[in-house]
């Protein structure tokens, strides 16, 4: 049936388009030139809706410096604003891997919000006379500032949702630092038995190194702050009115709520992805970290008989195919994993990075896509650890006390009170006969039991035992 | 409604599941723990399929031992069948990034298939006392052996279809070869001039690197075929019978038509993922060339008048938002990105590696999800690169040779003509009058034009040069 | 001859050391155990003066604390002193590299520092019962508190040298910006034709680039004031006194100079290595961005026929072995190289990092050799960098003037005077004719040359041409 | 003193030389522009024996062409030998990290061989109009083959020499596997019990995955051996004569004692380094599974009271400068650091090899260092850790038993003699009331204690329990 499409051209011919498609020609083509992932920019909803509110700005910007007519701006800021409320996100369908350092990305952006806008106006799409996608839509606009920009407030926000994770995970974290605050254990160093500790001093440990990296985050994200729109292709700010960088400025922080600011320099802006490697450089601080804490766990909570046994995670889903009731440390595991994909996108993002050339990178998609990918595998992983492992972590305090019973470092503490050579004595007639110190300290009656259940109480063990 | 959910239990409680889901309590847990990338494993459908194959083998193994009888084969291999030819794919739901090893996604697959064999037979879902996931569709296996083995089998044939793709952008650049043989230009070293050779040879250079690659794969493809299937839960093969290990391997052979055997060690094919690492450095290795392959396309397609501009991309979509008429090259762009994407899959295959612990590596669900999307994304970018960039360049003869002529370099070929005196003179005179040497050659006249038009035939200018 | 060695011993039983050795029997078996990098720790002389720095602070505050007599204090005051000026460095012999998560080094400086001090106090070396290695100059110390302290206080002084190199390298950058002002030039996006702008713009963006990193360099620096001496083993502070940590920290500060502080949870700040994995993304960052600008240098002094041939590098050394004349950008070459080091470093930090176990990381020594080695590369070559190509560069104004003139985006300059349509078919011409835009237009008399030469002063080409 | 020195000049201008050095300008200056590694081209003396066998093998090729006497070519095969024989390596001075693609390497060596050359013939120094570093020694050469055909044949070398170390480790690994044959544990998936192994199937597992290491490296190896000498600048073998080419790769063999062949596409193998990357991604798989090895020996061995405590590592050195007695695993520990550098050299030489550009990899010296230094740290590295380490480790027998005895998953085992509800039923009253497994049986006199200790012989618990 004739009608069911529509037709446009560009310089390389004509295409027909759906008719119900908001998209036009040059998205067209883009979909067809990139086949890398089979997704689409809409698995990224965050990033549709940045991108309509830096065409919104850039719209409201050029009304005031009399480019867009009343009628025009009103029916684009209306578009950005469905966009903005979540309508028309499956119009996105460019391959977020893509050639041309994201200008499909904005073509897309441009030709959907034309064809929502002649729609209010009551034109039929593709009437691009009336709102044209690169004249009106773009105007005063490349795809080298738009495009960074967009990224830049998407990473903005959803560094919130990541912070939102993590002080959950360090609250979890927390609170079981708290609940094991009188639980004596044997701290170890290179897994050899060294001086006791307690369990929440080990649970306290994981919710400062998490609190220190929310904090940083905040440095990081800050640097996001700044931002090229108004540079146009190369950052001198061809094709714009020498107001515009300002003003556009303006209403992007009224669209947004947010202070940006214009990059110091523009053309260094422009071409420069540091900040974006100052980012992966954060998550790949915080998957390090959270890896480290999951390895931890894992052998902290390994057993139940032939494992270190200190800790039991809760039991998720049955861990064996063939092993009845055997049950694994499925939580931690999956986050570990999270935490390599993120470390090895640190990579894919330096080496994108080192790749610019001249006065522009045109591997910002990559950039993007890894670094929005990490960012919400990360969310959802700690999310899922906090909630379904470690509020239902339980402590085996017989196992802890008694490593602490056994060890020969039990004599180390009480080198002040029994003195080196005793203390020296005691040990080896521990190591040769396999008995406990603490069974030995009571035979040869240098302890009542009573003083010595007193000295092993965890605040005389350790100091600031209850500084949590 | 009543009916539209049926109830199973496992050792953790009951779960409601949809009536028409064919996947059970398990799948549903693991859903629901793990929920890291949105999507589910059959994104990778010839996963599904390997692993389809695998239970099919198995089933026939145990049918052959004794195990099953023939109403509980016949029914568990036709299920297997119609998952091997596409069919309810869609009930492979769990997440590819998941803890406990892929047991879930074993699972998935012995819960699928069981209740598709009760469907079958005519039996409700659910009825497991006739044919029961674990104890009929995983008999005499272990998620530990099942799963590494289904990874290979997927692996091993997604790499025909890479070396498909290999295969035919090394036949475009060789096309590209004979075509440019007579072009003759100036080499570079350093990105400073050199000395001669020609358009073909440049070309052909490139057909040569993927070529050597496409035999490598093959190497590496080999290792893949020694399987682990018949070790079960850490490579003793507890819970098999002993003719079962042999059994299993000849029956996979029959199902897949691939000659896998049974790994030399079995306990240490079961924890190492060295195989794994082996592929990956293989697809690292191709996307390292391929990369540099594209960074070249891009600069000797630079300008068109302010860059090297010795060669011409195909237009494929309009390359600015803002400068009308540019054009950009988009392919060799999104390839290079794909390349940086394959080099940071490997940074967290071999972290993935590495974090291996005694009898297993329980990080193989990422191993598998980077390789499998890294040998995707390479496909179809080499494919597209092929298609849409490599066929359609086209070269610039007069350009190229435009600087053979203009070079100090060509003094350099005439040095045994000339004299190392006379040469360096005229290298001199070139570049203070900002003349070129054939100009002044001419003028000298130390050559006619004929004889010069005759030295400068690529067959005169470089070795073999039509063996391409 | 008998007087030539001394004997030491330990629980594995007795060493012969040479008699004028410092260092005593567990140096002695650290460096038979160690032998990776055929390198002392000496490599690095400012950690060593670390270390003394660290052991004179702890043998003060020993002192005050009534542990350490007068003479005991001054003879190992004056030995730390003796090292921190520079004599003794040969006596530091363990592998940088080394197990033990750097007991060796420590115990090297434990030895080497008593055994000065005795023949400071006039007695022969090993008279270990008047001032012993653990006893007295580990006194209140672990080397899980000296060693990553030794480390931090190395780290924050080295970086200072390296932003002196970094700021020269930025004014070398600036320099030239200010002296390239008025060089009008194409500016290129995806290494395509785009819009004027001047070099002295190009050279400013390295600039901007670099003063960034130097900033946030600073930022990272001041995480490493944060220490965990006084945490002995495991952060619990075992074997100090109560009023110990704060008073140590007093005396480093007075020794060092600088302000470090305890860390707010020392048991975290014992296992953790995050402040050096985020020093290292710092590195990586730098070096990313270095990398980056030392390949658009090799890009713009490409040719100098064939090439962009914008910019001249400084002739350095003859460039080739058999085209006489040849000139390579070797300076930008090694920067290269070192940037791809650092690189690689990173992974390597992160992996350390990422594989600390319970209170411990133990690849501690790793971590400090990639850092010490990437600070020191680095700061040499930007160094290099800077004095011996930077500084040199000259330009080729009229090419990349020409590049300008040539460039169908001129006529997008253009626009606003001559109209869209007039302005398509003048770069129209120009592509089909090969001619020169300023040529057409002269030809066309749409302007006069003087016109023309007005409009093409930088001044009027890009906006801010003179904020440099 | 005047005659300290000598005077060499090239088209910089004059240097003094040091009259002692058989190095000349070149040599020098580049010493003064790379200051990158404080280290000289000296600290591999494979390599330098290499470049000379190159430059021999070209000597003699030159010469039975004509283009050398027999006095220059005896001179200059002279000179090599007494290089090769170990004389002269401290004339090497060049840094090994440098621009120029390692002209600066092969000037040296040019120099050095010219001015040795000069003095067997009674010559002064720089007497070059006799023999001339470029003209006779570097003749029918460029860098760009002589070069990183010189890598190759070290890499070559040296690959036989860390196969010698990998065997070593092998073997020290089997040699435990036999000795621990008949001691029973508990098998560990997830850092869960398991099934029961043996300990000598643990060490097997390591002996194997070394040996298919061993297998592959020479694979790998087997690809240096297509060399591109002859190639010259640019592959084109510009500069040489015809039959050069066969000719010098003959002498080469004869010289070397391997057989090196002609690359079959020259101007490839000029630019490609996908052999250096192969190689690469060998040295990093090895250090995958060696570090994944450390990793369980330092778990296994954890303890002695609240670890694993299954083996024992042999002390080596006082572990604590504060806890007396601790032993630290101090060498698996330094094994995981050297794996750490060389999984981050594999993204050094990775990005070095993807930068390469059009006909060189101007990269190749950081290619070669990394690679050099990779080989060298872990030969030595696995020596240390079979001799001093797995030698000498012992098993705690009782321990291993003990966990098995415990084990729940001991009924798992007697399933088919006990079936599964009475087996179930034991398990659960083990993990209620704490007993062992062992003790239950027992108790309830299912069976007798020499069925018992029958049933719990290796032989009887795992498959193939000798097949070692």
């Amino acid at each position: 049936m004739e009608n069911l499409h529509r037709i446009e051209k560009d310089f390389l011919g004509e295409k027909e388009i759906e008719i119900d498609k908001y998209y036009g020609v040059q998205t067209l083509r883009a979909k067809e030139n990139f086949d890398i992932t089979t997704l689409g920019i809409s698995i990224f909803p965050n990033f549709i809706i940045s991108l309509a509110k830096v065409k919104k700005a850039c719209a409201l910007t050029n009304h005031e410096l009399g480019d867009l007519t009343d009628t025009q701006k009103n029916a684009i800021v209306q578009a950005c604003d469905r966009i903005i409320a979540g309508e028309f996100h499956d119009q996105f369908i460019v391959d977020p891997i893509q050639g041309g350092a994201g200008t499909s990305t904005n073509m897309n952006a441009n030709e959907v919000i034309a064809n929502i806008a002649l729609e209010i106006l009551g034109h039929p799409k593709s009437s691009y006379d009336i709102i044209h996608p690169n004249n009106h839509i773009n105007m005063s606009q490349s795809t080298n500032d738009v495009y960074p920009t967009a990224i830049k407030i998407t990473l903005y926000e959803l560094i919130f949702k990541l912070q939102d994770s993590l002080k959950f995970l360090r609250d979890c974290f927390h609170d079981k630092a708290v609940e094991f605050k009188d639980i004596l254990k044997m701290g170890r160093t290179q897994l050899q038995d060294a001086v006791p500790m307690t369990l929440g001093q080990e649970f306290k440990t994981y919710s400062t190194m998490i609190d220190d990296d929310i904090f940083r985050l905040t440095t990081a994200q800050n640097t996001l702050k700044a931002v090229n729109l108004g540079a146009t292709a190369i950052g001198t700010g061809i094709n714009t009115k020498p107001e515009y960088q300002e003003l556009v400025i303006k209403h992007l922080r009224m669209v947004t709520g947010t202070e940006y600011y214009k990059a110091n320099d523009m053309i260094e802006a422009t071409q420069d992805t540091g900040s974006f490697v100052q980012i992966s450089g954060r998550f790949k601080s915080i998957a390090i970290k959270v890896s480290k804490i999951c390895n931890d766990l894992r052998l902290l909570s390994s057993g139940p008989r032939a494992g270190l046994n200190e800790i039991n995670l809760p039991p998720l889903q049955p861990g064996s195919s063939i092993m009845p009731g055997k049950v694994n440390p499925v939580m931690p595991e999956v986050v570990n994993q999270v935490a390599f994909d993120v470390i090895g996108a640190d990579v894919t993002i330096s080496l994108a990075s080192e790749h610019g050339q001249l006065q522009l990178n045109v591997f910002e998609p990559i950039i993007a896509f890894r670094l929005f990918i990490s960012i919400n595998m990360m969310r959802r992983a700690f999310e899922s650890l906090g909630e379904k492992c470690i509020k239902g972590i339980t402590a085996n305090p017989e196992v802890c006390m008694n490593n602490v019973l056994n060890s020969a470092t039990l004599v180390t503490c009480l080198n002040p009170i029994l003195g080196y050579e005793k203390s020296s004595a005691i040990a080896k007639e521990a190591l040769k006969t396999g008995k406990r110190v603490y069974d030995i300290l009571l035979e040869q009656k240098l302890f009542t039991q009573e003083e010595l259940e007193e000295l092993l109480q965890p605040r005389n063990m350790v100091h600031n035992y209850d500084k949590i």
